[in-house]
């Protein structure tokens, strides 16, 4: 089954939703080339990219999984090529510093890009993904002299990069990493120790490996204040930039997992051979600070694979729905019709469609705050859409991959029987998409994060704004007099006074009753990506409404599935509220021997 | 990871909500030698089975699949000895008649059993399953010269029986049918056709198969009232009783899975070799009219193989939560704990508890409905309780089967990345319980069946019934002083608001706008769920307040799940509700080319 980008669809989000045109006017992305034209050229390149070259090794890659045999991976077929062409064609760097040959542009644009990739394959996409995190990483703390020796290589794409945070001990708690790292005298240090879940820790798809390792110096003081991040090359770097000896890190297993198998999730070994030569990124302790920088992107990120599995196995399922013929139209069809006739076909094709467009809308969103966090030359404005991204992220994480799975599933119950056999393909998006609410943390721990650094700490200022935005939209649709305007605000009225009900008891409750108030982390999570993704949808409406005579059947089709997502989906934030609310003292009721 | 048997689990569902002690009083059944103490041992006899025998097959049969290499299919390993186990115990024969040599118990009693079977391997359990199936269809309806010939080795467990239903063209809708019996003039019929999907349509565990074919007589009208069902034994059966010639019925391939990998899921060609040898089962026509009896059966089966695998998942996900330590708990420990202290984690494992006791609960009363159904002397009494049982059979299916999905998708989750490893075990639980929802008829299926002939055709009758049932409850939780019995009211009157809400509009529009009310469908279908499971949990919690001094740590338990069920997962009714009042129009809004 091929890949169609849905570059209209981004293009929409884009512009109407997330303000491209603002975006681009800022001087650093304006300096860098950027208009409200380029995004649609880059967009056409990408799709073009994505859906040639990389999609059709989706599902090969899961049928001949990277595999591991004395110390080497050799990757799935086809993938160490098509990474070739990714870097060449400098996808690496779309967002990146010109300064290093990255090209500078906003995240807005390389955020649709990057969809593209983790649509046409999530395991293939892994590896910029990860290289990306790196990539930050580095720009975050490193020396000058760091900075020059590795970050060209990663952004042109002859290198790639890795995060080795967790041990078998230190999984969503990373205060108990143990690996150790120690100094040498000249600026290197050793490092030793084993990490684990490893993505693209070892592969043959580049030259070198750069890898981000987290551990501790001899005096480090416990917990996560003694964690320095280091970096540790595969192989060593010459004065020259050419490549030397082997480091002391060699990979000594990869998984076998339930999906994404195309991509190596490695077992490092540091320094099993008298030690790993590590270079300090920063300052020492500081480790988690600067990993926080790096893994608030790669948590976007994973909550872009989200949208795009979910993408991916929509447009698998909508293709099945129109080709299969079986059982009458309902309304009663002189033979049997293809199965999107049918309302429940529909309605599993409609809900993964506001899901994911939904999704996307808010994603988009959450990265032109970043842009304009960035890019703003106003210091306000600056924090302002700060603190919106950061609320953002855990969301886009959290509820885009939750989301995620239920649409991939939804994929498959399409299928009907079909969807069961792996040679359909639709399990492999079922499969794919279940890790994607673990890894770059759990939604546990994105829940925990919204309701504690995101809620709590600033006593509700952020979610207060964000409250006020959706009521300036719910004054627009009062302002319409369309049936679909008035439909969409009556839930989306309802879905914030959820939103605020449920801010207030967790801003009542966080100290008194902090059990009770986590037991809800995961519904507020919920509920908080159900009332802002509806709202994107809801400003979608009003933005169709306003262009509905320039492309009726596209818009039309926006608005539908705006109002799709206020009267089916968005209801459930009165549930969730209800059990925010009311089920922290059953949730933790029973004692651990009483399970 | 073992299987422990939820042995005082089920007898409380059994005794308290199922009504055992009257079930048993029956004279059909009390005749068998039931009675209230006969529970207990079967039930401890059939965990002491499925837990040392059964249960260890399920990885290593996930692992080393069945496989197929020129017409012969070999089981995995250890499923041939496991099913002879299985036979000579007599656990094929329990709720089947003595006079064909099974033991003529309620099925009430035979559905816990059942329910072990299935938690110990959904893979293995599918062949008595399937043969449950095939013999049922014969009680149905064959002349006894049949019944004598093929049923009593099919109860011993000597034979075994498959149901084949779906072709190419014709998988939910069955009025494609094209396998075509030509009569030879003796009573029996050529067969001539190909199905797919068949579970255990070709295997080594046992000496012959007897499959139940649907087929079209030459001169058989269009639809599905022109299907005939007729028996085609893989051996033909001599005389004497022993078996004859090989039958011209051919595996020609099994499918590559996503789950249930153990057990083999055939294409099967009848009559490539000059026809088939079938005999007709009844009339002929009727073919569609006794495989309803049979789906009845079978359709409850998914529904406890739903409730099956979600246990057998919960406890692996207790198991680890208890055992994995990580993290500080929320309210300040001195060092880390095991995660189950983690608010969110108890979210996770009281969902996963509570899903599956409230199904377990439902689907035992309706088994005891069927019961009553046969087995009760007053015709007034077995009508209500056929309607009663006719009417959950799709909510059982429907609803155990969706939560099942659920509750094995949050077992993964529980174990963070060791979920996504497979040899974990919980990726497993999520693969095989991916196809509940699809065989034995899709949700929708069920969801249609609920809305059309369920409800409407009785002009909601049976709805009303429940209805007042959970009326009656509502006045009995009113009565009770407990916090948690106010707090299950509170919720619970809110739902069965909600589920006649629901039914009244379903009543009102099912005629005139056919499209939008069958786009609530799989909604109503939920919301019943929500709604009977969580009146069951409240009818427990009585029970449980009642006999709480007994076993204080379990009577909690059961009081604790019942108010988590009623504040955290019943809420979902009035969402529900509004999406199926609301989202008719926006649901069907799309034409077939703008998706």
């Amino acid at each position: 089954m091929p890949y169609v980008a849905p570059v209209k669809d981004m293009l929409f989000a884009m512009n109407e939703l997330a303000g491209l045109s603002e975006v681009v006017a800022y001087p650093t992305y304006a300096e860098a080339g950027a208009d409200v034209d380029l995004a649609p050229a880059i967009l056409e390149e990408a799709a073009k990219f994505n859906q040639d070259v990389v999609a059709p090794l989706n599902w090969p890659g899961d049928q001949n999984p990277s595999s591991f045999k004395e110390g080497v991976v050799t990757t799935a077929p086809g993938f160490k090529e098509a990474f070739e062409q990714f870097g060449s064609a400098g996808w690496q760097g779309v967002v990146h510093p010109a300064e290093f040959g990255g090209q500078g542009l906003p995240k807005l644009i390389a955020t649709a890009c990057f969809e593209m990739v983790h649509s046409a394959s999530l395991s293939f996409a892994l590896c910029p993904m990860l290289t990306d995190g790196a990539i930050e990483a580095l720009l975050t703390a490193a020396s000058p002299e760091l900075l020059e020796r590795f970050v060209p290589n990663m952004i042109s794409g002859e290198w790639t990069g890795s995060m080795c945070l967790t041990e078998p001990q230190a999984g969503s708690d990373l205060s108990m990493v143990r690996a150790r790292a120690v100094p040498e005298g000249n600026g290197a240090y050793k490092i030793f120790g084993t990490k684990i879940y490893i993505t693209y820790g070892e592969h043959d798809m580049a030259k070198n490996i750069v890898h981000l390792v987290l551990a501790r110096t001899p005096d480090a003081p416990e917990g996560v204040k003694g964690i320095s991040l280091f970096v540790v090359p595969k192989f060593l770097v010459n004065a020259d930039g050419s490549l030397g000896d082997r480091n002391d890190v060699h990979c000594v297993s990869i998984e076998h997992k339930l999906g994404i198998k195309a991509s190596p999730t490695a077992v490092l070994q540091f320094g099993d051979h008298g030690g790993a030569i590590g270079y300090l990124v920063g300052e020492e302790n500081r480790g988690l600070e600067y990993m926080f920088v790096m893994m608030n992107a790669a948590r976007f990120a994973v909550g872009m694979q989200g949208i795009a599995v979910a993408e991916r196995a929509y447009q698998k399922a909508v293709q099945y729905a129109k080709d299969r013929v079986q059982s009458r139209d309902l309304a009663g069809s002189p033979g049997p019709v293809a199965i999107i006739h049918q309302p429940d076909v529909k309605r599993m094709l409609m809900t993964m469609r506001a899901y994911t467009e939904a999704s996307r809308a808010l994603a988009y969103y959450a990265a032109a705050a970043y842009d304009a966090q960035h890019a703003d030359p106003d210091e306000a404005v600056k924090k302002a859409n700060q603190a919106i991204y950061e609320f953002l992220v855990p969301i886009v994480k959290g509820f885009s991959t939750e989301m995620s799975i239920e649409v991939a599933s939804l994929g498959v119950q399409v299928h009907g029987g079909m969807g069961f056999i792996e040679e359909t393909g639709a399990a492999q998006h079922y499969r794919d998409a279940r890790i994607l609410t673990i890894y770059e943390g759990t939604t546990a721990i994105q829940a925990n994060d919204l309701v504690g650094r995101k809620t709590v700490r600033d006593g509700g200022a952020t979610a207060k704004v964000l409250s006020q935005k959706i009521a300036e939209t719910e004054k627009e649709l009062a302002a319409s007099s369309s049936a679909d305007a008035q439909a969409v605000l009556k839930q989306l009225t309802l879905a914030r006074a959820a939103f605020e009900e449920a801010v207030a008891y967790i801003l009542a409750n966080a100290k008194s009753d902090v059990k009770a108030v986590y037991a809800g982390s995961f519904a507020y999570l919920r509920l908080a990506g159900l009332v802002l993704g509806g709202w994107q949808m809801a400003r979608g409406l009003l933005a169709a409404e306003r262009l509905r005579e320039t492309d009726p059947s596209f818009y039309s089709a926006k608005i539908a599935t705006a109002r799709f997502f206020a009267e089916n989906l968005m209801p459930q934030t009165q549930a969730l509220a209800t059990s925010i609310v009311e089920s922290g003292y059953s949730t933790n009721a029973l004692e651990v021997e009483q399970f």
